[in-house]
């Protein structure tokens, strides 16, 4: 058994892993690890495990927690990881980190964007990026995991097959994209009241939002050129799903690329991904993927303006953080990938 | 492994009865029927199954499916089960039925709320109402089940330790319940419609919801006397989920009984039952039980009014229908109570 | 022009309350008051005020405001309203107070369920119960309003011809009610978020709801007898909407009262309320009266179990609160009395 | 007073021109025409009109209620309304048609994209493209109104400026829009019942919305140069609302345009314009302008790829329906813009 822990347990993606954790054939949680609910039964916080776990969240740090644990998951607001984790700590256990902090392999990229200095630049290198269908080998031997962002992942898995093979003018990337509220985290605050958010849609961060420099570094190094993209963010009522519409100019290489052109590419590129669903007779809806680790995508060409329309949809506390984090330790641990997160999506909701 | 059958598996009960039941460890899914979408694939119906099942629906008869089934699970409309089913049928496979057919055993009863005759008045008696919590001992040994109602099967948990203990007056009960909107089925019509349900609460059927006597005839048994209630159904903006608030006066025993003495009682009373949970410092509340075979109880005393109002609470698609079906087949078939529907709940949703 | 102002003018009610009267053809909003927003414009509160008034929020005493106003209505936690009114400012202008402080009669009811002292006792004879179809020629009359709250509202008028009349017996009354999340307030509370209250019905306060003594106190008046009952609130994933099912055993009065006999006396009993619709072919749905200062109400007779049902629906924002502070303000200034408040309910919302 | 009649009154747009109009202070609705609901009280059809209005919807044609009406209101399919409209019709009163059949110039483009040949050809190009903003001229002396779009108005609204000043590349446009449920139409169809599009986002008809050659047509018109551009429609689950996100190439102008140049530009263009707001210190959110005729605008530069992104927010039954045909008759008939449809946003709804 694989002993797991995790740091930051009570919010949505980390409540996600317990949930995926306590059902995981081959994981035993050691520490459901929580500052604010330090000492309060599990089951107090989230009273659906009532009757399932009488664990109680404590207040442990990464060093602690690296004694007892073969991996340790980390579910922390950006800036607090990259102070917790050391090289020590890596040569006692794995880390997979929820957060931002492992993600960007440019220090000034993530201080540009993040606003605080990086606690743990020696370990940047060290770091792999752990967006499971395009690292997988990188993953299979790392010790430290920088876990993609929700909107990041589904932009990243839209667009990849299309940028590998230079079908796109690298600058002519907009990717709008629609999140439910357990994006915004579970805090009190006023914008993510029921009556403040039911019955509206929000964009929000427009041009601003910090998955971008995440999407274009990994684009970037896929495309092997420097891609500059926007990436709009939007609010929607509804608790969990990304929508992600990627728009980008067919490059002009002779040919005119068609639906069934471009489907088979995508079929191809992800044909060995399990968790990668591409569609052909209709568009993704977040419906379909809710409480799975599925990546739907449909890809649509506009020759009317040249234009290629890739659309992802996963759900984002699952493939887009709990789900595919367990994946990676999946990996890393060298079990079948789909070991524990292999779930029907419950419909309706 | 049992080999088990589905008719009407397209609408919401049906459905979950396949996305359960394709997770089950000790089952075979051996048909999807459906009459509306015969030939069609399931994923086309339902695109969360792409990847998941090539199974291809199709509108066989009760009659065929004994042949290749050890159990058949009905999801129809009342009046149709009955019409299909017979005893030769029972000698080859046992059979739940999620609808109303075989839930009642006073014909006239039958005939006064559902305006139809009955098709196979000679398999009435044989018929086990399925609350697996108080008629364990005769499901494992029927062949044919009625598995209770949703709003029935909340509401008879949340009362029966009263009735069974005669610690109320046998005519004081009001039940007053909520349902999500999967509880009116999956159709076109147009009070179901988005825009026309939601922000909005609709109380209906008031006095002549045909859960009604269904509930009275497992409380009078119980309570081994008549027993006349009032139940008032609600829809409310949600998909899944059952809330009922029961209400009664506490006879005059003698003594006055607390919060406590009544709390007790309802766990001992249920103290051998996985799926039902006694709750002390809160209340139900639908989203804790949502994805899940629990059932969430609370009692509440009322001092200034003489009464005890219990509250009950859970998932109308999964206890109140396909979970609990799967859970009389389990005990049908010797299974551990809980094989394949021990899920914990998606949350938020 | 009647002068008009606000204190509490950015919680939920609040804005109602300046959102109407900026349309009132016969007030002058002299002042919009908050302290939380003191100083900030409205329209960065609630930017729906853009183009729409220019007015900032000030944190003025009532003391103050009553040198500039005819009337002040007041939006406040309870005891904070008994704090700040006193004979001196009733000389002066007109109070309406939409909080608890001025509701109850009997000031240890008062402190037994708001646990404070109430600091204008000597006010509390004064006080008018604005509840407009019941009380309209005090409130012609009066200085100070306690204006209803939402669940009573809803409840007393539902109830009031039957008590009136003594047709039911006066212990039996069982109230169901079901609230929109404004009912909450707009604060940054865990339990009011999108994602924790979406997707779920929630009982809460099961006898112990501050609305049950003020339901009572009116009742008991009404029927000149005193009148205990249980009152039960739910919290439902909607805006906006007050729906109450309110139950009672019938008299036995030598007859048996058929629905139409009932209809007929709520017909007869409110025939002269513009406000009050009784409906005969269909059950109140909270969706049909958001928006509105109207009151829907249907009875219905449960001759299996001999007692009645009356459904009641508002909105809790409007007739529930700053529709009917406003009603009372036009019959204090023997205004008609729909004047500003007969708007046609948005549909869908 | 006008005479003013509606034909297709109980469609979602019908019954917000009946709800608005019979407030309005210098019309009298003649008739409420509907062929689904024929003979039968609007008051049965939307029991939000109890005590309201007691009309009955009558199935009248064009031609009969051209006698007795100064304006015809059509909110009708498709094709049917250019089947009932002709010039004897428009010499006894004006249309005003919410439909598409009047929007378009170029009836090559209206057969390819509407597939139905079009009935009333000789009156194309008489026919008045009814966005007030940008036509009022025209508007004021037309006899027949094709009223755009609700996606169109919130999208042309969104570029008119840019285009108009030609700073934008005119094949660059792509247009992510989100709309509410109210925008599929008040039928009883699958995909828009509550169950399937809660909780979920779904863009569909990805590069062949109908809507997109009414914004060609209309900025191809602005910019004196043919436009192509992508337009994407998403149903997220709300009533109403539109936001639409518009991305376009800012032109290599000699200097880099900033955020502030181009709002100043944008408080310019729609500097006399009641219904336009244009914000500077948030984006809009549909939110703010549910119930009202405003159009939200704001303009974002970024400069990391040389894009302006200008985010639109309108009600799509509002602003995008029967508030902007209430706009045009105002216009039409000489009175002042606003009347009647200056309503503040209900919040929340």
């Amino acid at each position: 058994m694989i002993k797991a822990a995790i740091v930051g347990a009570t919010g949505y993606a980390g409540q996600e892993l317990v949930r995926l954790l306590l059902r995981h054939p081959d994981v035993e949680l050691v520490s459901i690890g929580s500052r604010s609910y330090d000492g309060q039964p599990m089951k107090d916080v989230y009273p659906l495990y009532e009757h399932i776990t009488e664990d109680i969240c404590k207040n442990r740090t990464v060093e602690e927690l690296s004694e007892i644990s073969d991996v340790i998951f980390l579910a922390l607001p950006h800036g607090v990881a990259s102070q917790e984790v050391n090289k020590d700590i890596l040569d006692k256990c794995k880390i997979i980190d929820l957060g931002a902090d492992f993600r960007l392999k440019d220090l000034a990229i993530y201080k540009d964007w993040y606003k605080v200095d990086h606690g743990a630049q020696d370990l940047i290198e060290e770091a792999v990026y752990g967006l499971c269908e395009l690292h997988r080998k990188e993953i299979k031997k790392a010790r430290l995991i920088g876990n993609p962002g929700c909107y990041t992942t589904c932009s990243i898995l839209s667009l990849a097959p299309l940028v590998k093979n230079h079908l796109i003018e690298e600058n002519s990337i907009i990717i709008d994209a629609k999140s439910g509220v357990t994006g915004a985290g579970r805090n009190g605050q006023l914008p993510y009241m029921f009556c403040e958010c039911t019955e509206s849609v929000k964009p929000y961060k427009v041009g601003a939002h910090r998955h971008t420099p995440e999407i274009e570094q990994e684009l970037s190094l896929l495309g092997n050129e420097e891609i500059k993209l926007i990436f709009t963010p939007n609010l929607v009522p509804m608790n969990r799903g990304i929508s992600a519409n990627c728009y980008a100019t067919l490059n002009d290489v002779g040919k005119q690329y068609t639906e069934e052109d471009l489907t088979t590419l995508y079929r191809d590129f992800y044909k060995d991904e399990y968790f990668i669903r591409i569609l052909e007779s209709r568009i993704p809806d977040t419906k379909w993927v809710k409480g799975s680790n599925y990546c739907d995508l449909a890809v649509k060409v506009d020759q009317r303006t040249n234009r290629v329309i890739v659309i992802g949809a996963i759900d984002n506390l699952f493939k887009g953080a709990a789900g595919q984090a367990i994946q990676n330790m999946n990996i890393m641990f060298d079990l079948p990938e789909k070991t524990g997160i292999d779930l029907i999506t419950d419909y309706p909701v």
